[in-house]
């Protein structure tokens, strides 16, 4: 576990939060590609993030420092049948501002979220990370993460 | 789409079909070795399904043909941020009956789940399989699956 950040918070996204959080998704070379920012978000965020209030294991995470939000997760507690009925936490969503990055925020997000997952009860801890991202692989690596498994994706829509 | 199979059909699973989906579950290379089956399942099986139906986005699906249960998956939809607010579903925990495998039902189990997704306002639809599993592989491309990402995994209870 990482040392004390004085100005460290993790906590639950508000809906206030969404402004900033869309940003942190847009500035990103696969993100910027898919991501829609002008003065402000577009509606169908606001209708996602109500959305994840009424599903019980959907946690929509920030990091701030000093007040800066500087980073993002969600974190999604689904229970299953498989591991004799248990929990898992899937990872979605992770995003430390440019400007922040290389400090160690990653690890401390993680970690945070890691714990979170432990609390709930989950016996483990997923996620995918595309192929091209390979300083992504590097840091989940060294976050205890081991590439076991092909994430394999379909588009359902074109638009 | 496949053609009409008489005696087909896949719905929402129902707790007393929990002996049947956890023999499907332990009747695996890989789920042997984590599932529990003797007389009955575990109380911990009963417990997660519980917990699944408290989850709107949970769907854990069974096919049966001619009243026998064949197959199953769970289907999770997810909302989220990403990609302007869309919903993705997740896929987990698909079997099919070793008797009944190479007869085309674990592709007529997807594309049930992946309709089902579509009605649902899904943009995507994603899994992990095991890397040892190349067969799985081989199926998911050929249902429009592409490997684009890395699955990774970290086991947070040793229990």
């Amino acid at each position: 576990m990482s040392g004390e950040l004085p100005g460290w918070v993790v906590r639950e996204a508000k809906a206030e939060d969404l402004p900033a959080i869309v940003r942190l998704l847009a500035d990103d070379a696969l993100g910027a590609t898919r991501e829609q920012i002008d003065a402000a978000p577009d509606p169908s965020y606001y209708r996602a993030f109500e959305e994840m209030q009424r599903h019980p294991g959907c946690h929509f995470l920030v990091a701030e420092l000093n007040g800066e939000l500087v980073g993002c997760m969600q974190l999604v507690i689904i229970p299953g049948l498989s591991h004799r009925g248990a929990r898992r936490a899937q990872i979605e969503s992770v995003r430390i501002a440019r400007s922040w990055r290389g400090h160690g925020l990653g690890t401390r997000l993680t970690e945070a979220a890691l714990q979170m997952a432990r609390d709930q009860g989950c016996i483990l801890a997923q996620l995918t990370t595309h192929r091209q991202r390979t300083d992504a692989h590097r840091f989940y690596e060294q976050q205890g993460f081991a590439f076991t498994h092909l994430g394999m994706k379909k588009r359902l829509r074109t638009d």
